[in-house]
């Protein structure tokens, strides 16, 4: 592979909720993904969830925990099997790391489930 | 866990070539490590390692592969069992991911080994 410039990468695509693949290390992804408003809420029973922001600000919400709200340099990890819902007031940009064979919406029933898209 | 702010991670300690543990998703780490001059060769034989730089310029050295130098905002992953060698002219704040289960210099003999330590 090449190198990956965030910058770069962010700027070639414009779609919000459908995550890019920039790196698949060990069998596990490096996502990148432009979010905006509330997603819905789903868990991801085989693998843990990071999460990187690197623009914007999105809050991490659980099912009876406290909500995590995070900014630009900040990371926290969801683990396998919460239940959560991450929402950006504005528009987010996010580097997610998590299993390769994870689905966006994880074991949620919907029609906002993507396909995980090459960088071009 | 709580969250991580990378920003007050990297503030929290100046050891050189000392990779702090913030976080282990999926049997993975994510470490910081601040970095200047030139590491040792070495390799990975089980795991990809994947360099993201925050702050300052990366050189990856590769045996007969070119170099590949990274500013701020830039990933590359070194595939497992390939020989290489960070450098940084002046000190580089970057983030790792690997396999939870890497020594920072892999198969080299060297008194550089160091142990992964928790952020504090």
């Amino acid at each position: 592979m090449e190198k990956v410039d965030l910058a770069d990468a962010f700027d070639s695509f414009e779609q919000q909720w459908a995550p890019r693949l920039a790196a698949e290390p060990n069998d596990q992804t490096v996502k990148l993904a432009r979010i905006e408003g509330a997603f819905v809420w789903h868990s991801h029973p085989n693998s843990d969830e990071l999460f990187l922001v690197r623009e914007g600000t999105v809050t991490v919400q659980r099912r009876d925990r406290e909500d995590v709200t995070l900014q630009a340099g900040q990371l926290f990890v969801v683990s396998a099997g919460v239940e959560h819902r991450p929402v950006a007031d504005g528009e987010a940009k996010i580097l997610l790391f998590e299993a390769a064979d994870v689905v966006n919406t994880g074991d949620a029933d919907s029609d906002r489930t993507s396909e995980t898209v090459p960088l071009e």
